[in-house]
């Protein structure tokens, strides 16, 4: 009878833990705060309560490179009704193995497909009901290509499982913030490497056709941290190589991850 | 790891029972049918072999009026993956006694509120991704109203858990099936028994401000039947009254009910 089972009534976050240390521990836990409150759950444990379960997990774990999973629903009510009432939220954690691609991986590059933005409008909540995104996942599995991008009102919202980058001539652009995205906290680390590699970073939506004719096309999640994508829907991106500036933003990526 | 839990990765179905008689059985379990084929989960059961399960259920239920609960889900997988493989799907089963509001009550007449319908795009697939339409059912009850209607592009598309029927002289308009709305079962009984009543039916689409304009606005689902609603944002729906025709749906849809 848990509403997470029953109604995907939850958020979640996924956190990344680079040699045994919390990547930006604070900022995910001001994010799941905010799709908590955006839901009407309350955080049923302070910041340093977070800290220590996480801690506990992560020193228990073999690996030093880890991805932790944190799920909070409302709770079991005695009934199925869409209406809630106070339940005690569950919450379930786990760490897992994080393997990240290579540098020499990366730059073979990757495929996209675009589809069309079939999700909820309020992609901001870092929800569990997730079936819109499984069913991209999927598409991209059987596709074999590495994600879906979406296009909304002819503008790139953003990857099933990530955020969308396109570079032109020294700019770099993104979908802005709000409720067609789920703010990345890579996003943002993305961000601050591009600025301190010298780009011009502008958070202004792009459209699949801009996207077509961009210098460069980049995806970013905790797990892919900054990657290239070098070909959408078939077509190359550019030359179909690794556009300028990848190079600089991962390396800035790289020291940002062991700051 | 139930990917019902961790993805709303499943869909569901209510289906009422009438003095220990499942009501039309074949169309839920075809509606069913639709549902796991658009999200490709393989049905565990034959129909026999649901019929079955539900009458033992049925039959170990002291009430003769009864809403079945039947969820499916993906199944538990061994990793958190958005993506998916064959697995064995998870069937949850529960009967609960069905309490049907009196003709009395619902003479009384019912308010609702609009707002936009920030739903994803595939609204025919029943699925258990529920939070949008959790958080307007926690509105409609913390509003103290009965339903939220929701307007999508300038149409009303349904009701967060029931279809919408607006009357206009003699002809009824309700949303046609399509991907905006989940054609319910209830909602192809109150088209019949209106037609059955001398209604020209129409599956046309409305505005806000036509539902406003109307002789009457009615809502359908499977436990509340056929709804009048006499209120719309705080406005009454033409004299506030129950409307001309509800008398004689409501009647033919008790009639459908038994036979």
């Amino acid at each position: 009878m848990d509403r997470g089972f029953l109604f995907g009534d939850g958020v979640y976050e996924v956190i990344p833990v680079y040699q045994g240390k919390i990547f930006h521990l604070e900022a995910h836990l001001q994010r799941l705060q905010k799709s908590l409150d955006s839901i009407q759950i309350t955080n049923p444990y302070p910041v340093e309560k977070w800290r220590s379960i996480f801690n506990e997990l992560v020193e228990s774990s073999p690996k030093s490179d880890q991805s932790l999973y944190l799920q909070i629903t409302r709770g079991a009510d005695a009934q199925r009704k869409h209406g809630f009432k106070a339940l005690t939220p569950t919450v379930y954690v786990e760490s897992n193995t994080l393997i990240t691609k290579s540098k020499a991986d990366l730059e073979k590059g990757f495929c996209a497909l675009s589809q069309t933005d079939i999700r909820w409008h309020r992609c901001d909540i870092k929800s569990i009901s997730l079936l819109p995104n499984v069913l991209y996942a999927q598409l991209a599995k059987e596709s074999q290509v590495e994600e879906i991008i979406l296009c909304r009102d002819n503008q790139i919202t953003e990857g099933a499982t990530s955020n969308v980058f396109m570079l032109k001539n020294d700019t770099l652009l993104t979908h802005p913030a709000g409720k067609d995205i789920l703010a990345g906290i890579t996003r943002s680390l993305v961000i601050k490497s591009a600025k301190a590699c010298g780009l011009n970073v502008q958070e202004i939506a792009f459209s699949l056709d801009d996207a077509q004719q961009a210098d460069g096309l980049w995806i970013s999640s905790s797990t892919r941290e900054v990657m290239p994508i070098t070909q959408l829907d078939n077509l190359p991106i550019a030359d179909g190589q690794i556009s300028p500036y990848w190079h600089d933003v991962y390396e800035h990526y790289q020291q940002l991850k062991h700051d």
